[in-house]
């Protein structure tokens, strides 16, 4: 069988095929053509060598179709017939369309740029089970971003000084604090006693604000412990859960998704840039809708992690848009953000957005609870289109913030 | 607190830290020592400003520490103490050495090249549950590499000629034959019925020949349903279960090798290319041993996928040396292989090996049950030191396939 029956330029993708568009920079002395061929090849039912164990049959039914090339831009799409994967699988998906490909010795350099998905896969996941609508609902808030706060230092604190600072942020108008990505059970800050120190302080927040206050407790692990760790947060009263979700893997993810705890699942994306050179941050987002991420990190455009404009826009454009069946995703902007950005972000993301603040609280000159109602200060500002400048003169804490986090 | 007092340049670290060996280029216009105390900011106590819930005492015990700089290379050191971490959390460590780092807008590119770890963390993880003497030991096989066969194609053969075709390069001289990474639960091939039909033949190629083969069966999913897979495998006599431990990620492997099934663990490194750019291969085989593999896919240096002699000989020393107290890994050469490369392929790596074929053996122009043979011929003969030109001169199938794949 010739090898260039892969090729199908032109041809329109079947209904139900998945596609992938990619870019390539092939190797020295290989040309683009023979690049995507074997990544085709690769992918589906191909090997680097003729077999007798492949049929005529087995090829038209499952080969992937090279469906475009642009020879200028390296830009090539791939359409794979929808039986070459499981249905709810991510794990398959992934090894299928993202595993060895990236390991060929013809390719010197490839990216998947994005990957499209026919509504009878996406339905075949269970996605998020709240959602926008049931994370906006859980924090009675309509009209405005959510104000996020990350407890600082990451690590160090104990269960106390934890749960003491949660009330002083929540109390000063923070809706959701999140632990950080590295923050377990540490032996300076037990799971259980945090969970419990920090109900407690949610509680007494609510009661003293009249408003719902949520916290992200991280329970990545390995999956059987975070599952004890979810029904442990539940028990006690905790209203989310958070993974890591690239450090955990979406096996666990999907796992605890489909146990139905009744919890928010805030998805936290640490290392996932070691990752995300080479497959796009969109396309790693469709993979963590699917495995059922209520609220995910996907850049500040503004802040001190990477991610450009465009590509920002793009993502949460995805995750707050129809797919399928499934929920929409709350987008999460953290990392180096201070009240200071905040008309900025608001502008460029929009108010469906969890924004949160870490240095941008507990960095406030007179502390984290003056930095939460400086926080929320900025976000009240740019919800209602008002410059921070102005809204600044009747707010001293968000004042001081602006004067402190220019410098 | 002044930021620079992350720099301890000289320093020796504590026996019990963790260090991690980094090579970085810093963004234009910054430095390189601006970007490692960011580095060791971000990954411990810090972030983008000065806060006021950071005290003396956290940062002192809980900082990370540089220790080590070459402006030239670009290589740097960060000591971690051990309290930053959770015992036996794989995602946590992850999260925490590896993690945002990658994301930070000061650095343009940041690559980990190995992570060393004291025995008291290490022995905090269950490590392979078999290891290479469990391995070889289910094997039957003291003094060769075990020959190993993929079922080629990919994908697309019914549970019925998967079994058939098993037991054709079982009987003809294949120990070990695993299902390709991309092969889960398919509509044209369902797992339980592969997995009876396997068995069926598993068993009657070992009373042929009075030998012990094994079948790597792929359970990659969500965790849970991975759980029932293995159970499914271990009911139905299988005594081995595969994984795609980087698409499924290490939460769920280091959960599956908890239940202690007694099946060997089989990983599949599908995907890690697109990781392994940033955070070297030795690094994450670590991880994967600590999660508990038995087996590892670590490279052929000289098949058709990527990494250097070097990198894939540091890697194997590691798997199959001493570690604290848990077990040495068998390292697997898998992609591109054929019987004309067992010689070099044994010289470089040695007999503690894996060494898998694919259409290696189903392109045998004599077809699948010659290739094998032709494979346990060559591996014979390698291990023996004979050369393959000779060997083949009284081996007829190693004769063609030598003349075959030459082409």
């Amino acid at each position: 069988m010739a090898v260039n029956s892969y090729l199908k330029l032109g041809q329109k993708p079947d209904k139900t095929d998945i596609v992938s568009v990619l870019k390539i920079v092939p190797a020295k002395g290989i040309i683009l053509k023979e690049c995507v061929q074997e990544i085709a090849g690769e992918s589906s039912v191909g090997t680097w060598t003729e077999i007798k164990t492949l049929d005529k049959k087995t090829f038209d039914k499952l080969a992937a179709k090279v469906i475009y090339i642009n020879e200028k831009t390296g830009i090539v799409k791939i359409a794979y017939p929808i039986k070459l994967f499981e249905k709810g699988n991510i794990s398959q998906l992934w090894s299928t369309i993202a595993g060895n490909i990236f390991s060929m010795k013809k390719i010197k350099d490839l990216k998947i740029l994005d990957i499209t998905f026919p509504d009878v896969y996406v339905n075949s996941y269970l996605g998020p089970q709240f959602g926008i609508e049931g994370v906006r609902k859980a924090y009675g808030i309509k009209n405005r971003p959510i104000v996020g706060c990350i407890i600082k230092p990451k690590v160090g604190l104990s269960a106390k000084e934890t749960g003491k600072l949660a009330y002083d942020v929540f109390v000063n108008g923070a809706d959701f604090i999140k632990d950080d990505e590295t923050l377990t059970d540490m032996e300076f800050c037990p799971f259980e006693d945090r969970i419990r120190e920090i109900v407690k302080a949610t509680k007494k927040a609510e009661k003293i604000t009249g408003k719902k206050k949520i916290f992200a407790f991280n329970i990545s692990a390995p999956t059987d412990e975070m599952k004890k760790r979810a029904r442990f947060v539940k028990k006690t009263g905790g209203k989310c859960i958070m993974i890591d979700v690239f450090t955990c893997g979406l096996s666990a993810v999907q796992d605890i998704r489909s146990d139905r705890y009744g919890l928010i699942i805030h998805g936290h994306r640490a290392g996932h840039s070691a990752f995300t050179d080479d497959v796009s941050m969109l396309a790693y987002s469709k993979f963590c809708r699917l495995a059922g991420i209520d609220e995910l990190h996907t850049g500040t455009v503004v802040g001190k992690m990477e991610g450009t404009k465009k590509e920002v826009i793009e993502i949460n454009k995805f995750l707050t848009g129809r797919w399928g069946k499934i929920k929409p995703v709350m987008p999460v902007a953290s990392g180096g953000l201070h009240p200071g950005l905040s008309f900025q972000l608001v502008k460029i993301l929009g108010k469906n957005l969890i924004v949160n603040f870490g240095g941008g609280i507990h960095g406030h000159p007179d502390g984290s609870g003056a930095g939460a109602k400086a926080a929320l200060q900025s976000i009240e500002a740019a919800s209602k289109g008002i410059s921070l400048n102005t809204y600044a003169r009747k707010h001293e804490e968000l004042k001081k913030a602006l004067k402190h986090f220019k410098k």
